[in-house]
């Protein structure tokens, strides 16, 4: 079975390190989301691309689930010394990877051709995918402060300033990066992984070309992000909240409402399985929380097992 | 007694710090060559007013004489692993100084101003300027592979293609950056530092109206950089023969002719004194090694002594 993963960040990487280690490396591509991407110390920083990449490469921080294992900070250390910008934490490792990037750009490469260059370097067999290889901006738009770039919000602003909505800047002149309208083409299934609809999926639903490819489909599958109202990472539960929505997994299954066939649900929300269902979708209860590498791998054989009896 | 001094890399660095522990910091100015400066990983680096600011600040390996001290090589060995470029070592410290230079430069900042405020942060009280805040670079004329840029001479290639001669592209566009002319005019000696003549300062003496401003100065004073026909560090005694000169303290002098009125010998280099002097110079034959930090302070007393008593 060909599968294509949407994810964005920490959660979206655990499931699809877990669909890594159950499918054939040639039938998994995930497309990541590059709508966070920004430039700090000159240099291009794609958090989501690197917190999949280094997940699936076994070199991720398993704390904090972003950023590089047995990292030092050295760097960032001398930056403050000499009082420059030290807000964004980028450790040693990880910051070879934003040098290496921005070279490579600067010498004319596309993104998705050095995420590949990258992979192989890291021993990644699957496919990772950039959404697009063009710029496209995630904006949050907000009450007190107007818009924000994400990293603004997100890491500066801790996600405090209140959420009124959100814009892709440039969305609508970017195209699907080479590789991605084909891979949901030939895909038996698009799983939309346990990622921020908002900031993390949404950005790639928004390319031009990719929502209609995924809703040709025969299933598409999502994995609940919001457990027992509350996100395990990330403002996603905020941000419905703002919205003036209350968070659940229903109200994710309702964003997506049109394009979904599969939905899967924690065991801590079986109450909402019949709503979810009167969406006319699959549903599917199980527990999501992937604490551990094996949590990962279950969830991820849970997901195609259903997607295989139901197809 | 005001000192302007002149400094390339490691040896120069050295008599600037013995001459920062005898003078009060406001009777101290070094002007140091960016001729040497280059772009590497997208990031600018000047390797010789790196070298004289960690040397000051007490922050350089002392192994090595440039680079930090206590450094990892984090970032340097990921970079190797995605084969990216990795033939310039520079250390995850180091880096810090390249990335924030960088980031100041594209937000318009002077390198003058930059490395004023880098100075304050690592606590430099004596004032260190570039010789020029333009773009001026440093081109080693070879007669197997025509013109190659410094560094790609100096650190990719070993020093290895013979030397024909010397370019310093765009020195002419150049201008002094502020305060060298002023230092230089207020000051009652320039001393040039044991750097080396066609690389480190021949390089700073280019720059338009430098040379005409040092040679109003009464005392103009060198202290060699080959010892016993050879150098302690660097390239100047190959670069010498490969362009038909006998590498000497006395070629040294020469080349500084009608600029210089004293000149520093090494007490090896004692039979050489009388032809020196026979250039029109004062003499001084002492230890001009600094293998400490207390070599570095003799030898920068014995030259002020020097040019005290024959002023």
């Amino acid at each position: 079975m060909k599968i294509v993963a949407l994810a964005g960040g920490v959660g979206g990487a655990k499931l699809v390190d877990g669909l890594a280690q159950v499918l054939h490396p040639k039938d998994l591509t995930v497309i990541v989301n590059t709508g966070d991407d920004f430039h700090h110390w000159g240099l291009k920083i794609c958090p989501d691309l690197d917190t999949v990449c280094y997940t699936l490469a076994g070199l991720a921080n398993p704390e904090t689930g972003w950023g590089r294992r047995d990292e030092t900070w050295k760097v960032l250390s001398e930056i403050s010394q000499l009082k420059g910008e030290d807000w964004f934490k980028i450790g040693d490792r990880d910051l070879a990877t934003h040098i290496e990037r921005t070279e490579r750009i600067a010498a004319g490469k596309r993104l998705s051709e050095i995420t590949n260059s990258f992979c192989q370097a890291w021993g990644i067999a699957i496919s990772v995918l950039p959404m697009t290889d063009e710029p496209v901006t995630t904006i949050v738009k907000t009450q007190e402060q107007g818009d924000l770039a994400f990293q603004d919000y997100f890491v500066h602003q801790l996600c405090e300033p209140k959420v009124k909505g959100f814009k892709f800047a440039g969305v609508e002149f970017s195209r699907p990066s080479p590789g991605v309208l084909e891979a949901i083409t030939e895909a038996d299934a698009v799983v939309f992984c346990p990622s921020n609809p908002w900031v993390s999926l949404d950005p790639i639903l928004s390319v031009p070309g990719i929502t209609p490819a995924v809703k040709k489909t025969k299933i598409v599958a999502a994995v609940t992000p919001i457990i027992a109202g509350a996100t395990i990472k990330g403002p996603a539960a905020k941000m419905f909240l703002e919205l003036g929505i209350e968070p659940s997994a229903f109200a994710v299954a309702q964003h997506y409402e049109g394009m979904l066939t599969h939905f899967i649900l924690d065991a801590l929300d079986q109450d909402l399985e019949i709503r979810i269902a009167g969406l006319g979708m699959n549903t599917m209860v199980t527990n999501t929380v992937m604490k551990s590498t094996d949590d990962r791998h279950k969830l991820a054989a849970d997901v195609l097992n259903f997607i295989q009896r139901t197809a």
